[in-house]
Formats: structure tokens, sequence, C-alpha cells
């Protein structure tokens, strides 16, 4: 099924369909890094609705319900929270509440803009034998992100009493709160005539977040700044604005508001700093901040755009990507990062997986300025206290990484995933390196980087025990990146990245010692190295044991692999499809099924070390046994085919990620939007079609078109130039846009 | 330190300890098979305590909660129901009510006395300058077990007004309930001069209990038998007794009490059978129902008492076992089962777990007539249509049996136990040969057995693999009865006993064929089971795989095994123990320590197959890395240490099980008693220090007697025979107390 229509830059329901509410709620979110909230309809709604609006970085920690605890379990599982409602706009004609819920409105569209980061709706409403075309408009400044503004215009055909009454409402929850309970305290409200706030403090927590709002109303009448009428109860805020209209007028209502929190102002000055930004934006107008706002999307689609010619559903599956992939994180806040969900939604809480290194570093390298990036870096660098604390609660030394939080403290309780899917500290590791590679900024080592590779290099030593009758180190009960194996020995990406990182922690020290020999003296001592713990890690990297198949020549993705039944995905009949739906978890577990890129996660990232027979090799292995039920697959396996020349592999592959959401395959776009998945698409354009590499400065090219396209163009940034590559049937272009000169290979 | 005073029947609490008041409830539990209860206190009681009265095969579905759902969870936990609180007796001194919360007694005693089945208490009270001496006895009639009754007496020093106000109380909960609900609804009272009753229905499984009450005074004012006034409130109801007693003098209230519940009874007549068995009770009279009770204990205590000479506190823990075990489950009704807790606590809900089977079932063939261990053999055959809905659920064909069960549901919801712990399977198919071995009853394989072990034997077909590579089928994805491992592959334990259970089957349909051909062909054509699938199970059982150690000659617990690092227990810091409660789930998986006998638990079942030196080795290699953290552990080890010669050990292992609860080892009695574990302590006295064993009819002994005992003599039934088996540092006696001739054989 079709959810949207196909066009290049727009998102667009195309009449109403309030059975999937949900689901175009969460396709149009907005969001400016600073704040966002999904697609929700500002005027009463009756109907199915997921209420969101989401400040970054304040976060609540529910208390942990879990079934069987274990020890080891972190108590408390932090989670985006919901917050005021500051889109709100109550709507009267001649005194009924317009509800799309009751009255089914006609020509209805709702437009997601993804040029100008705005969302556009527009309807017609009839009431009382009377109609009224609505147009309304809502963006949150890209410009200014404590801003957001809605243009709420009605053209009545009819004489009628429009009535508006913008609102604030503190009176929320979250859907997935795990005793019901009110995330929020010390909530008060102010209204006068000249506006209207809330203040509300999150519990535990204690973070601070106060909304305000100002609207004026624009009619044949005049302009009116000042409400009719103004009222406040607990947690809520409204004022009243009446237009008597005739036949043929319009009247606007232009609701302007302001969020801002204590992580960005000291408390004391909150409430005036949100109403300074408030005045300023409602001094400013609807259209100036407007124009402002898509200035500044404007600047990233010429440094972020891709152009696909000749595939439309294609062109807006990963603009779509893009947009939401800018709209979550603008990196201009070492203390955020990319939640799964964005401001899209409420599942899976916290704001940080593995993710985040292993799949949006390289689309905030290739898309941003470097201190973006570098910020992401830097995120990981001031947990690594906690982290250190996380490993040894699991009684182990260095530091593990948690596999989901929000302040560096683990979130997570599966132990299956919480103890054992240990892999995501390496992709950390790994994003150093990679970080490095991309834009030469070597200096990073001493500043941040060697401390926290040493202490992650710590945990592997510690994690990996020494087998004497097979002279090796191993690894057990870890749970790789397919999650379709649990409590495993010896995975193959596993071990294969603590050995990695081992050698990369070494030479990353030599780097220091040399470049800063003071700054390298300094962190062994404070973490007291040794020079024999540091000869066991080369031991380890030379003894690590990485599981073969011998008798086919492939990496084993853990010991044991091959006593399982071989079968492969295209021998299930479709009632099995998808598994995570259809058998029960220890069919799932004693299957040769793969979730998500596992081996081929390795073979991507240390892509070096491997030609291009063994990837065929394992690719044409593991590819067949892999059913992609992780948003986080297809990407990945995508790339490699186009490496090894699988061309029509690599678009199949590519085609299940870029829609993901559009043609909400996992049936679960209601719940909010896969974010950080979105970033692989966009890698298997760049790296897969681009057949994008880069080492020692040189940018490297290596790309195809996928037949189904006539052009493929994509910008990219490297270090601070300003790249395009143009692939069309005869063609490759590669195209300096801004920038010194520099060394460029077309494979 | 210790709990209880040492006394060859009796467990006394020998002064008053509010602190540790519910683990002195726990231990003085009463039972009679039918209903149970707490050792709680009669009269009010402000201070630390769990209430908790409980109605055999009552039980509430209680919704399930889980962090992470897995595909194939059940819905519901069943729980054990506390329900309508019968013993309660408001008692009043010159109108105060008399709570040892508030006043501490003096000269307390709680005493268990369990060669009488009863529960007795004595203190002295101060109140108002005036002092009273109480004695109470409390029994649950094991010879009417619908009927429980009380003796409460005063005896004043002082004049005064005393009060007794016997009540029936259904305002009660579950502390384990997940969602805080009240399990009970359509809760209705009754209360006149002549009886009081309360009959409340479960939710959702519509179980209707129904309690009634009845007192009479005795003072030397001569007999009251209605109270002075009643009342009654929501779910409650009260009879009050008053008394003016002189300095001197005694008043005893008589309180009798009936639960019966519509399992037994249509609920029509309900109400009218409740008040038949109470008012024949209180016709009888406390003394002459007191009787009739202890004479059934006394019945028991001659066909399964244990007496140990010179050691008072073995004694002491050996019948508190076998008095525990005979108060949990009688036997007489086949719809119930043994419970992890019997009557004394909430705790893991649900009834039944394979420890019935792998531990209990030895006990009640040995200590009960035939029919009863026959019952809990029909109690799995009756749930053998949910357990092959369980299998099919997890997409097997077959039958597996659930972890957890009340009806033959699964209750339990952990993927590593529920899943994957399918051992509990083999243990119900031993469990009938075991049965038949025992008592010759091999009729019972034509009426229920073979439909058990053939529907057991096709889910271990379709759970194993054939491994091509290695020609050997295995089984991949298992807990074994070592929890401390998850998800291993091939656990030694498991695939043993799969292939043996497929082996006898075969051998049992080979015997139902040939003595019951009809019933034979029925049973095939039921499950349409063919020639070529008992073919397979042939193949299996040749090519079943059976992981070595093979430097050691052992058996190895599962693949990779060895893989681990190799610690012992004894090179543990006493700090690192208990491992459950001191390390984190991950360590102690990826450890090699091992939480209860695993490998020895195979030994054990199929002794006949090893020699001693096998046995031996076995023992070396397993026992020092086992931590006996499950209080199933200890007897199996000690059993096979005995066999081997290590005598000392045996007793040393014996040590850990046999006073777990009296002396609290786990820190855990608060919550309730390990009943099923008590078994395993009757089987280290009887099949270790007494080395019992048995095979074509033939009881045979291969006796030692730990040197810190004087003698040891257990009581046990063979094949309608009563043995009696002395030991002593001389000579082993075997004594046929009654029956016709048999061969025994003293090895």
């Amino acid at each position: 099924m079709k959810y949207v229509m196909e066009d290049p830059w727009k998102i667009i329901e195309d009449g109403y369909h309030p059975e999937d509410n949900r689901l175009y709620e969460s396709l149009m979110s907005l969001g400016n890094g600073h704040m966002g909230h999904r697609g929700n309809f500002e005027e009463d709604f009756s109907g199915d609705s997921l209420q969101g609006s989401y400040a970054a970085g304040v976060y609540y920690p529910d208390k942990t319900r879990v079934g069987w605890w274990k020890n080891g379990y972190p108590e408390y599982f932090a989670k985006v929270l919901n917050g005021t409602n500051i889109i709100g706009i109550h709507v009267y004609i001649d005194g009924k509440a317009v509800d799309l819920g009751q009255i089914q409105p006609k020509n209805f569209t709702r437009v997601l803009d993804m040029k100008n980061g705005c969302l556009d709706r527009s309807f017609t409403y009839d009431v009382h034998g009377k109609s009224f075309d609505f147009i309304i408009k809502r963006f949150l400044s890209y410009d200014t992100p404590e801003i957001g503004a809605i243009a709420y215009q009605i053209h009545a055909k009819d004489d009628a009493v429009i009535q508006f009454a913008p609102y604030l409402d503190g009176n929320v929850h979250n859907e997935d709160a795990n005793y019901d309970e009110f995330f929020w305290e010390n909530c008060s409200q102010y209204c006068g005539p000249d506006y209207g706030t809330i203040t509300m403090s999150t519990k535990k927590t204690g973070f601070t977040v106060h909304t305000a709002m100002k609207s004026t109303l624009h009619s044949k009448a005049g302009l009116v700044t000042e409400p009719a009428s103004y009222k406040s109860d607990d947690r809520y805020a409204e004022h009243l604005y009446e237009s008597h209209v005739k036949a043929g007028e319009s009247v606007t209502l232009y609701k302007y508001f302001s969020l801002v929190t204590d992580r960005d102002h000291d408390i004391s000055k909150l409430t005036a700093h949100g109403k300074t930004k408030l005045e300023e934006a409602a001094e400013l107008g609807f259209d100036k901040l407007y124009s402002a706002h898509t200035d500044k999307w404007a600047e990233i689609w010429k440094e972020a755009d891709i152009e696909i010619d000749g595939d439309v559903a294609a062109q807006q599956g990963i603009r779509f990507n893009i947009f939401h992939m800018k709209q979550t994180y603008n990196g201009e806040d070492p203390r955020l990062n990319i939640g799964p969900k964005g401001f899209t939604g409420e599942k899976y809480g916290g704001s940080t997986y593995w993710d985040t290194e292993a799949y949006c570093l390289p689309f905030y390298l290739s898309t941003s300025h470097e201190d973006i990036p570098r910020n992401l870096l830097i995120y990981r660098y001031k947990h690594l206290d906690k982290a250190i604390e996380n490993a040894s609660k699991l009684g182990l030394r260095g530091a593990l990484y948690p596999m989901v939080t929000m302040n560096g403290e683990e979130c997570h309780n599966e132990w299956e995933i919480t103890f054992e899917e240990i892999h995501r500290n390496a992709a950390i590791a790994y994003a150093i390196f990679n970080y490095i590679r991309y834009t030469g900024d070597e200096a990073c080592l001493s500043e941040y980087g060697l401390e926290v590779l040493l202490n992650i290099s710590r945990f592997w030593a510690d994690r990996v025990n020494y087998n004497p009758y097979k002279d090796c180190y191993m690894m057990l009960g870890v749970t790789g990146p397919n999650e379709y194996e649990n409590n495993v020995n010896n995975n193959w990406y596993t071990n294969l990245m603590a050995s990695w990182t081992l050698e990369y922690s070494l030479e990353a020290l030599d780097w220091v010692k040399k470049n800063s020999p003071k700054r390298a003296e300094e962190v062994l001592e404070k973490y007291t190295f040794t020079d024999s713990e540091l000869e066991t890690w080369k031991d380890i990297t030379d003894k690590i044991y990485l599981p073969e198949i011998e008798e086919l020549d492939v990496f084993a993705q853990q010991d044991g692999y091959m006593d399982k039944e071989q079968i492969l995905v295209s021998e299930l009949s479709s009632e099995d499809l998808p598994l995570n739906q259809k058998w029960s978890w220890d069919k799932i577990l004693r299957s040769c099924f793969i979730k998500q890129a596992d081996v081929l996660q390795g073979i991507f990232f240390l892509s070096d070390r491997y030609d291009i027979d063994t990837k065929r090799r394992n690719f044409d292995f593991y590819e067949p046994r892999t059913v992609h039920e992780s948003s986080l697959s297809p990407c990945v396996y995508s790339i490699i085919a186009g490496e090894v020349g699988y061309h029509n592999k690599a678009y199949e592959l590519y085609q299940r990620s870029a829609r993901l959401d559009l043609d909400n395959y996992n049936n679960d776009t209601d719940d909010g939007l896969h974010i950080t998945s979105m970033a692989g698409t966009w890698m298997s354009v760049v790296y897969g079609f681009g057949g994008f590499s880069t080492s020692d400065g040189v940018a490297k090219f290596n790309p195809f078109l996928p037949k189904q396209w006539n052009a493929l163009n994509f910008h990219m940034l490297f270090r601070d130039r300003l790249l395009v590559v143009g692939i069309d049937k005869d063609n490759v272009t590669i195209e300096m846009v801004s920038g010194d000169p520099l060394d460029i290979e077309n494979l």
C-alpha cells in the first residue's frame, strides 16, 4: 500500500486517513535539533492520535520493569519525554469546536515540505450548513531553534463567528510510562494579555522546560495583538481571539511559541529569556521568521542533497531520510545524540545506541562541518567515567559503553543485550578511527580519543579469556550485531573488532607518544596503564581466535554456526516471515537466519583487509541466510553487493531501506520513524552506488549507476571542500564546488 | 545463626523474634493437602508478617509482566492465591486488643509439633498492670481435610474482661500481584448467631471458595455456644464472645472452620456442605477432632519416618522435610501437584515444576501407597493435550510439558527457561519408567504412559537436527538443569535423556503391542505415528551426539565447556559467593561454575549405564566446579559421592540440604519453604546413605553410615511391603514389618 504521493520534495497525505493518523503524524514530524513534535493537528481532534512534543536532552529515568530481575540490570530506563503541547489551538466556528474526528473534512491534504522544512495542511470543513477552507502552515525554526510558529488561516465561504484559542497544555503523559506515572513536577503557568507560559520540571532529573506563546490575529477588521480574553488552569494557559468574518473573507491566527530549558540557560533567567525570544519572533513576524528558516534549509540541501533522475520514489525516499536526520540532530550541542526515533515518537527511549557511531557518523562526516561529527565523539568522551563504572558493575576493567543511554548510564535491561551485546564498544573505537581518517584531525587523539581507546581496550583485554588448550584468546557469551543469536561464543565480528581496537589503540598511543609525549604520559598515569598490560594487548591481537568455516573458506559468524540446519531464506514460506513475528524466540535463535549484517559488518568496517573474492564468498554465504529484519541491515549488504559487482542486488537491497517508513514496510511507522537507519540508506548511496572510500586524505570513488536510474548526483563535504559527484549512464563527474585543490581518485 | 532449638520432633522458636517473624511463619506453616496457611498469629499483629492462607488448586492467572516481550511468551502467570483469613481471632483484654507488635510478650514459644501436625504457641502478656498466660493450639485436620480448629486459651492472673472476636476476612491481597490487582470477585458474607461465612470466587478462573466458622467459649461460667453479638461487612464476618474472668481462672475459645471449594463440590451445594462439615466438627469437639488428626499422622510416620541416632540436628532436619512434604501433597487428588513453596508462601507461583518428577516422585513412591505416585503420573497425562499445544506454539511437533504450570498451560516467561529448558520433558518420561520399575505396574503404559511417552518422543525427534557434516543428531539452543548456562548447544544431559526417552518409548510401545495390541494400535492411530517416524527415532538414538572431554575421559556438559576459563569453586573468594547475588548474569554464564547437578543428574538417572570409575571421574571433575546454588543440587551429588566411596563428602553435601530452611542457608526462608528440594534430602538418606536401588522387583541396599551418627533407621514402602532398614556402626538390618516375602539384596 502507498501511503504518500510521490513527489521529489514533498511527503503528501492526499485525502483524509484518520485510520492511519498516527502513521502520518510520524512521517510529518518536525524538528530542529533543539525541539520537535509529531505531525499532530493544532485544533481539537477526537480521533486516534499520539500527541508528542519533545525537547532535546530532556528525559526521565523511568523505573525499570522486567519479569525476572538479573544481577546487574539498571534500575532506570531513561525515556524521551512528552512535554507541553505547544502547537494547540482550539478553533470554534459559531461556538462549535472544529474537530476532524467529528466532522470529516473534504479536500484534505497534509504535506511535509522537505525543501523548506515545514508542515502544510489544507482542507474544507462544513459545519452548521456553512463551508470553510483551512490553510495551516507550521515550522520549527532552524535559524532560531528555540522558536516555532504557526499560521492558521480560515477562509469563510459563509458569514460566521470564528474563535481561536491558542493554548499551552502541560497535562500530557507518556504512552510508554512503565507505571502510568506523571513525569513532571513543580508545574506553574501564567496567562496574561501579553503572553502565556507553562513551566514544568522533570521528576528526578530536574530539567526545567519553559514554554511561552503569543499570537496575533489578522483579518479584514485589522490586526489584533491582544486576546479578547485569557485564562489559565493547572498546567494550562489559553488566549481567546474572536473574529466575525463575512462570506469570502479570511482570518489568520499567527501563533508564536518559544521553548527554552535550563540545559541551555541559567534557571533564574529562563522565563526572561523565553519571553525575549518570543517577543523578538512576534516582532519579526511569521514571514521573516519563515524566510530565515528556509534559508537555513537551503544551506543544508546545498551541502547534503542527493538527486536521483528517473525515479521519483527513490528521490523522495532519499530526501526524506536526509531531511529527518537533519531535523533530529544538528550537532551543535555535544551533550546531545541521535535518538532512534528522533522527535517522532517515544519508543525505545534513550537517545544513544551504537547506531550513532556505526551508521550516523559517516552521514554527519559528509554533510556537516567537522565540528559536528567531532561533537559526537566528545559526547562519548564525556561519558567515559560512566562507561568505566558500567564495566565495573559487570566485574570488568576498562570501559563498557552502554547499549542505550541518555547520560552515559546504561538504560537497557535484557541480559543477552545489556550485558552481552558488547560489540557496541568497538563501534565507538572505530568511530574515532573513522573520524580521523575522514577529517585528518589526528590531534583529537591527544585531546580525547586516546583515553577512550585505551579504556575500551582494557575492557576487551579483560573480557577475553586465554584458552591454553588451543593457545588463543576467546570471547565467550556475547551477542553480535545479529541479535538473532544470543549468548554465543566467539562471534567473529566481536572478536575481530576487539582485536582491531587493541591494535588501533596501540597505534594511537604511539602517535600521541610521538606528537604529544607529555599528554601520553598523563593518560597512561591517570589510568595506571603499565607496559605489561600493553604487551598483553599485543599478545591478544596475535592470538585472537577468529572462527572460520574451512570447507567454504568463509568466516564463521560464531562457534558452532555450521552445526545449525542450513536453510536459505528463499526456502522459507512467506508465512514464516517476518521471523520476529512468526517464530518463537528459541526457533529463531537455533536457526541459521541472520537479522542484520554481522560478519558483513566487520568486512564493511575493515574493508581494506579483505580482497574482493573474500568479500564475495562471504556475501554469497551470508546474504541468502539474512532476513534483514533490522532496518540497519540492507544498507551494509547493499554497499558490499555493489563492491563485489552485484549491482542489481545492491539496488534491490537499497530499495528495502530507502522507503522503509514512507511505505511502512515494518508496519510500525505509527510509533515513530527509524531515524538511525536513515543514515544507513544515505551510506548505501554514497558508499554503495558512489563507491566512496578514503585513506590518506584522498577521496576515492568507484561508482556505478543502478540501471533503473538516469542519473545520480550527490553533494558531500570532504576536508572543507564541497563536492558534487554526478553519475549518469555514460559519465562520472566530480565537481569541486568550493575549497582548495584535493586528490580525488575515480577508481 | 540458629533460628530454632534442636529437638527430634519439634521446631521451636524459643523467645520472641518479631524481626524474623516471616521466617518463623514459613517454618511453622500448616497444611493437609487440601488447604494450608503460614504460621501467622491468630490475634491482631501490627508487626511484620506475611499473611497467607491457601486452598489447593485455587489459582489466578495474573497478567504477565516482562520488560521485553518475546514471541511465544504466555500471557498469564498462574499464581498461588492468598485467600480468606480463616484463623483470625481478635482478642481484647479490658477492651484493648492483644497485639504482640505493641506489647512484647514474655516466655514466648512457637512450636511446630511434627509428630502431631499442630502448631502450639504460648506466652505471657502483661497489660493494664495485669498478667495473662496464653496457650494456643491449631491444626488442619489430616483426617477431615476441609476442617481446621483452634483452641485459644487464656489463663488470667488478674481479674479481667476478656473478649474473643473470631472472624473470617476476605480482604486479602497477594504481595506478588503483578498489577496490584485484587484477585477475587463475587464476594459475599453471612454472619448470624449460628455461624459466619465468606464466599469468594477467583477472577478469570472462577473458582469459588467458601469458608465458614463457628466457635464455642469455655470458662468457669460454663459453655457458651452462641456469640454475644455478631457483625459483618464487605468480605468480613465476626462473632463476639465475652468472659469475665477472675484471677486464677482460664477461658478457652474453640474456633472451628471449614474451607470447601467448587473444585470438589457442586457449587449449588457448597454452602450446605461447608455448614455440614463445620457443624459435624463443632459437634465432635476439639479433642476428638484432634485425636483423629494425630492418628493420621501416626500412620504417616509409621510408613515414612527416618530415625537418626546421635545427631539431633540431623534428626530434626530430616523429619522437617518429610513433614512438610506430607503437609503439601497427600496425593489423593490427581488434579493437584507439589508447588515449590507448598502452602508456605506465594513465591514462584504455579504448582508444578520438573521437580515433581525428578525429586518428589521417589519420595512418594517409598512413603505412600501406589495410587499416590500414580496420581502424579495421571496429572501429566491429563495435561497431554495442553503439552501438545504448547509444543505447537513453539513450532514443534509432539508434546512439550510446561516449565511451570497449574493447569497444563505454560506460565513461565524467560525465553532461556520457558523455551529452552526443555529437559523437563525427559523427567516426565523418566518418571513413568521410574514408577514402573518401583511398582511393577506396567499396565499403566497401556492406560496412559504410552501416549505421554510417544508424544514426548515426537517432540525430541523434531527438536534435534541432523548434522550432515558430523553424521549425528544435535540439539541446539537449550538450557540444561544447570541454569548458569543459557542457550547452549548439545547439553549432554538433555541429549542423553532425549535419546533415552526415544529408546524407552520404543520399548514401551513393544510392551503395549505385545500385551495390549489393540490399545497400541489405537494410540498409534490417534496421533498418526508411522513406522518411518519410529524408525527415525531409532536412527536418532543411534546417532545422538553426546559431547565428551576426551583428554579427561569425562562427559562434556555442553559444546565448548572446556573453552571456559577453568577455575574451581575453592579458588573463589568468599566475596564472590553466592554467585547469583555477587556476579552479573553474563559473568556467571561465561564462567565454568555450575548451579546444580547437570551431567551428574544424567548419571544419577541412568545410573545402571555407568561404572563406578566413570561416575567417580565425572564427580571429580564437576563437583569442584559446582556452587550448589539450587536447593536441588547437593542431594544428587551426595548420592553419587556415597556411591563412589566419598562418604565424608556425601555427608557434607547432605548437610547442605537437610537444614536448608531450618537454618535459612539461602536467606530466603521468609518467602516460604523449599518444598520440592525436601524430597531431594529424603533421597540422599534413602538412596545415598541407604544405597537403595531397584530393578526387576528386587529392593537393593548398599548402605553406609556417616561416621557422625550412631545409627540410621528408615521406613519405606516397597511393593506393598513396609520395610525398616537399620544401619548402625556394626550391622545392617532390613526388617519387613508387613507384607509378603520379597527378594532383597544387601550389596
